[in-house]
């Protein structure tokens, strides 16, 4: 089909298709917390039954923590085997109260739609599953597609990495698709071309069997949430530099041709601050901006926790303080052993007179990086061309989705990161939402791509 | 009266000054929470009542926050005149899941009442004032008896100390009694010698506007996670000592007689350790167990937080993070100069790229100090010699009662801060428990103190 006809069909049919969005959206599918485990499993069900009535054979693939709701499209002979991957697990929508409407009840305000998952990764699965409705039911999908939606990717992906071994033929393709990613401004096409890696864990740090007077025992007990402190601190040098020993034994030098697409999809400090409310002034001191952001690794605090934080002064000594850990791994990192190295830091740092306790250590995944010169890229690149009327811009992603260097060398796929997301669609935040703009740019991209693999 | 006659009325009446015990445990009178103010302003009107019923004259002082609950007895003439201070407010009653029984449904078990402020300090009042009943009711009172019981000690006193000035008289008096301090160990009276000082601030840290996601933004942004640990970090020096400049300036040096009495009242790591569950390793490495915990100033975080701290991972960078400070204060240290050394050090340490802002900012109270030779002493030692026949040892305690210093200069009077707390307690934690028996001991304490006053 071309980009009319898409067009269309789009706006016919708009109204359905967000009523249909909003239903997968009520779905607490909240992967991290396990009190939310029927409501990822009832998420997933409907998914699947959903995938049938678009017109793929569909089923559940269990695995030994949340199944994989897998798809799939025959096509052709000879023609192009394409895979797409995707999540049907969401972040945890807290702080509730800065959300204006509730995160799992869809509202449409202004042209977007508010929800947790609206964009991540909901909205993104979404406008893919309507092209490849429409191309079905004019029957202009002509090539083999296998699409695999796990419900882990916020905690980690182990059920379909426990899995990928089993499903070699299932997984083989030429192309693998993933809607999972952004555009650097709205309505410039963006191609994503590396992703960061990711590692996690929690360390917790307990003293008194229970909080104490802080009157009665200060300067006499080593305090929990000082000494936490103390070791998040010892985390980074002065210079912003992550401290822990080898970290960046493994990472390579930038390549010179990477370093200038970089920057021109990079923007300056000022509209950086602008777009999220501070100055972009983390992390090294002596590195640009544009490397910080798509190759270099960052370790981050994503919480930290101790003691009394309500109204008022509570004058104790906590019992015991956390902190929540994660690192973003740069290209050539092997995630296992710089997970190891942060864990050894943390116990060398760890101080006297508390116990030590670090869980949730999780390997997730190692850097992706796409040659530019590839064959789907240049396809892609020409659809999108198609879309906006103008070329589209390269991007190396801080983030990290763990499972695709993983599924890349399963698939022996050539991988197509192209997603229309934006900084203000608030991923992971309160008031998550993606526009209807954003959303029918995505259905064109996935029709006029499937529809040129088609024919 | 005498310790016979005292006992006697006690075990007649112990049943319905259990009730009524647990009737005044049962307001939630948490001053630190305006959400609890009419809770508070309920516990002060049935505690004003309940002195009436006793036989004084009560009434409420207003002030310009809580109301003070004020009671007169008037003794002969000639006689002396007592002073007596306390607390109707109580600390926050979380975490709530950590309570086995409900922390304002008080409930007896194995002889202890548990429930918040069955110490600190509605337990220690009640024994005062089933005492003080009991001499009324048996004309065994004849010194002049005035009760103060303020509704903000937990979170600085400010409604008392605007009204100190203008109670000139009514405050006069020749002895003030306290009992909200502790034993070293059960039946083993103690003289409290001395309190520290206490400041208080909160600080936080404010980047991005909304959590932002950890992979994006990652080693771009400033992480008010890791600057709220690395300023916590800031405040001590690598041997535990504070390294705020100019903090210990005026801090003098220990009497050698002081830290004599100190060491008896002292014990060793092993028994400190078996009491809390953590060794005494916090504070000045080079400083002794005994002068740590009575003498030296000691800064300490009473909260941190920032960021996801729940179930599973959640990969952000949060929008902000807090740390609630608090430090104790040796004598002669200005409370005042103290705490804008430490708001120096914070602004100037404090991260640029992050907007920092200073909060709940108190001048709390000044350090106390008795002498051991004072006539109050002397007579004090005397009577709690009658109550357990061995002599009393002599404290320095480390928390403080910011408003005694206050109190002190007001009244002219000499200081008492005798009291039956102990450690197992848990004042200011889950399962804040008093035993009937340390119940006991206070009412025969103050029955014979009065008793001695009033002949």
């Amino acid at each position: 089909m071309d980009k009319v006809g898409l067009d269309k069909i789009f706006e016919e049919n708009q109204e359905r298709y967000l009523e249909e969005w909003k239903e997968f959206l009520s779905f607490e599918s909240i992967s991290t917390d396990p009190a939310y485990k029927q409501n990822c499993l009832d998420c997933a069900e409907w998914l699947s039954r959903h995938l049938s009535k678009i017109g793929m054979e569909s089923r559940l693939l269990e695995t030994p923590t949340m199944p994989v709701v897998f798809a799939e499209y025959k096509g052709s002979p000879g023609k192009p085997v394409i895979s797409f991957y995707g999540h049907y697990d969401v972040q945890p929508a807290d702080p509730l109260d800065k959300w204006k409407s509730k995160p799992f009840e869809p509202e449409l305000r202004d042209g977007r739609m508010y929800a947790r998952g609206a964009e991540d990764n909901k909205g993104q699965l979404f406008y893919f599953f309507k092209a490849v409705e429409t191309l079905i039911a004019n029957n202009s999908l002509d090539c083999t597609l296998r699409i695999f939606i796990e419900g882990e990717e916020e905690c980690g992906s182990a059920g379909i990495s426990a899995r990928l071994q089993d499903w070699g033929d299932m997984l083989k393709s030429d192309v693998l698709m993933v809607c999972d990613t952004g555009c650097i401004q709205p309505g410039i096409p963006t191609i994503t071309m590396g992703l960061r890696g990711i590692i996690m864990l929690m360390v917790k740090l307990t003293g008194p069997r229970h909080d104490l007077h802080s009157g009665v025992h200060g300067g006499v007990i080593k305090n929990p949430a000082t000494e936490i402190a103390r070791l998040v601190a010892s985390f980074h040098n002065e210079d912003g530099s992550i401290a822990v020993p080898g970290f960046y034994d493994s990472v390579l030098p930038i390549d010179p041709e990477d370093r200038k697409l970089a920057n021109v999809a990079s923007f300056d400090d000022a509209t950086y601050e602008a777009m999220v409310g501070a100055p972009p002034m983390g992390g090294e001191k002596e590195v640009s901006f544009a490397e910080r952001r798509g190759f270099r690794p960052a370790l981050e605090i994503n919480g930290i926790a101790g003691g009394y934080s309500g109204a008022g002064s509570k004058t104790i000594i906590p019992s015991e303080a956390i902190a929540k850990v994660s690192a973003r791994l740069a290209a050539n990192q092997d995630p296992a052993e710089s997970l190891q190295q942060l864990i050894d830091h943390i116990k060398s740092n760890a101080p006297a007179g508390l116990s030590l306790e670090i869980s949730e250590a999780e390997v997730g995944g190692g850097a992706v990086r796409v040659s530019a010169k590839s064959e789907a890229i240049k396809k892609a690149a020409s659809v999108l061309r198609q879309i906006v009327d103008r070329d589209p811009v390269f991007m190396w992603e801080g983030a990290s989705i763990p499972i695709i260097a993983s599924l890349v060398e399963a698939s022996g796929a050539e991988p197509l990161l192209i997603g229309f997301g934006w900084e203000e669609d608030n991923i992971h935040s309160p008031n998550e939402s993606f526009s209807i703009e954003q959303f029918k740019q995505g259905f064109l991209y996935a029709g006029l791509l499937l529809s040129s693999y088609s024919s």
